[in-house]
């Protein structure tokens, strides 16, 4: 049986190498089932819980659609209609979906941690699905899944992460994931105020090589891949500082077009202003894609969790 | 295989003649169906989303009861806790959720002519769900499908729209299907500066006879149908002048029974004001009915446009 | 055929004392089929209507799982995203929603009496997922179901309801169902400006035996069940009232560790201060199971009431 079976998912550290390999080629495998059958049959009886304490689309909805595809059904607690408003602890309520007895539960929250927290209250396998600034270990999933696909290999990979790196919690699921691979290089490009967490540095010393750099420019024809993430305002301590630097981190295609050697682009998505949709039709944008690949990577994840 | 396997509905123009007389007899023999077995199997292994930028209660549950009832499953986007609260694109969302394949998409939008700016962007058929004061295509053919059942026939009918004809959406859409039909007659009942669009008119000359009027009492006993929609306060521009008004433009059992002859009476609904309930025991009022076909006629049209 | 099949459930009166102990004995037999095999398939082909016009968690989401344990399939009306905010009318909304043929209909509502006032507006049978302060008819079969597996009976048990009596709903649903039981004592401990309301006290009269109490030490011994409600601050008239009784209130480990029998704890969840957490790991601590029985057997219910 898999490695995963039953198993919590709270970090990108929860997968191993082999995982990681066995996931990706589970991942196509139910692609091209769920491309042939629509509705496959593994999950039929079992029942996933999404608990988002946060708002979302992508993460909430391709949950959604994974389980379903593998022949699951879904219970969508929403945090606006409940008894929250009354007061109630929110591990108190974790507590009582866990009662209701589901099959896996895909939990988010704007508190860092707050899986790890209850994980020990609940039975069933909780899934990460976003803890504040802290990870978000399916987003990494999709994202590596994203690059082996696209460059058949992550071994060796030189990826340049853009944005707001201190705040966002996909970067450091991110790092952490690409520690699996061997000889992989990160460019963390950043304004210095909005650079990486030294505790996420720590994770990955000696496991990866990295540099910092302030702007995109300076690195870009020696990346395989530009992930590029939001970068916004309020995180700025100076407005003025925000608006001398926003046009360094804009990707727009007349920028794009100076390099002689492109990388593909990611984004975990939402954009706002720093991916321009200019750039939507170049070969190199990958964001869709990657956006798609959450389904089918999600529905691998619950295969193993759910042992089915 | 059916006409219109895969095509987005975006407008009432979108079904010809032969398509609406098909939908109707489909959805007759998809209600025996349903009540006979509860759940059918047609779209067994299919997926719809709602993705609806607006709030509706009957729109999106009647969708959802419709594609239940053929045996499908829905995933229900829900703006409120999306990210679009940081930001996203309407048109970045459409896009991420095509990719996640869903089989169909019904979308709402209070913008006119949203889904026609998204539909090239998605693989998936879109179904129009209300766009804006623009159309509302499957309100229309529930509405014509409530009169070939009432009156057994469209062709030749006399029907009065009557309410806030320029902004309401139902009116344009209902108006443009009706021309599928031979000799159909129109009174549009409204205060002057309400009165149905000049965009709406140039699509319907020499294709309906229509008549713009005032008041309702003028037209009643011609009428085979009174179609009533809402009039709401802040539409006008003279508050004196709403006052002056309302007092016609309210359906109330009293009102009705001055005539010698009587419509049946629709009503897209929710009503506020202007549809009294005293009216509801009457046997002329068939607005519960309408709201009920809905499933049926969604149905019909969900399982030509999945080609299930 | 069972005797609930297409009943209404508006009240714990609705239960006889022998649908009481099938439904107990049903719900047992549900949950070891459930934990067999997942997803049953009695109500295959039944879909369920929640219709919240009121915030909830557990109920909503207890019925939900209960439902599609069952087989069944659910759909949700959300008030937030409904025509309601265009004026409609909540009676407009049952009948429109009834009118898409549901199989059962759960409703709650903030206005006391609303199921009973629009049950003969729709066909399908209607559940009261609590209405206002007046009822809450199955949170009572769980706590009742919760008695019975808990102390192996419910003839002639000792409870003490504590808390906000006065609009609490559980509290008149609860004393309800315990009529129809044999010696059963109820002990009402509340302030007195919060005890429980003249109209239930006459509804049970003659039926139970029952005291009313200020403080919750001065009948600890003699209890089996102790039941914990909230008590808002909102409640009290006078804000130092509530800081002086508030301390009687409050149900904690230390509190509990001075009496040499202690009764079950049981609790409707959500709770705030009124229970401490610090009571959970007690083995009296029965709130979490009560929760969790929840949707063995409302499952119960549902099967009866739809006949499958």
């Amino acid at each position: 049986m898999s490695g995963l079976v039953g198993k919590d998912i709270l970090s990108a550290f929860d997968f191993e190498r082999q995982d990681l390999f066995r996931l990706f080629i589970l991942a196509e495998r139910l692609k091209e089932e769920i491309n042939d059958f629509g509705i496959l049959n593994y999950a039929v009886g079992k029942l996933m819980v999404t608990a988002f304490f946060e708002p979302s689309t992508r993460t909430k909805v391709s949950f959604q659609f994974a389980m379903k595809r593998l022949g699951g059904d879904v219970i969508d607690f929403i945090e606006e209609v409940s008894s929250l408003q009354k007061g109630e602890t929110e591990e108190d309520t974790m507590r009582i979906l866990d009662g209701y007895d589901p099959d896996v539960i895909v939990v988010r929250h704007s508190k860092p941690f707050f899986p790890h927290k209850v994980k020990d209250m609940v039975k069933a396998p909780i899934i990460n699905g976003g803890d504040g600034t802290n990870e978000h270990p399916t987003q990494a999933l999709l994202d590596v899944y994203t690059i082996w696909k696209e460059l058949g290999r992550v071994d060796g990979v030189v990826i340049g992460m853009m944005g707001d790196l201190k705040y966002g919690r996909t970067i450091p699921s991110l790092s952490y994931m690409l520690t699996r691979f061997n000889d992989v290089t990160i460019y963390f490009i950043s304004p210095k105020e909005l650079q990486v967490r030294e505790e996420v540095i720590k994770k990955i010393e000696g496991k990866v090589t990295y540099y910092m750099v302030e702007k995109p420019e300076d690195v870009m024809e020696k990346l395989d891949v530009l992930y590029v993430t939001r970068l916004q305002k309020e995180r700025f301590s100076d407005p003025q500082e925000y608006e001398r630097l926003k046009g360094s981190y804009k990707i727009e295609r007349a920028m794009l077009q100076k390099f002689k050697r492109l990388p593909i682009i990611m984004h975990p998505l939402p954009r706002v202003w720093e991916l321009s949709t200019d750039v939507d039709d170049l070969p190199q944008a990958k964001y869709f894609n990657q956006a798609k690949n959450g389904v089918y990577i999600r529905a691998a994840l619950l295969k193993e969790v759910l042992g089915v």
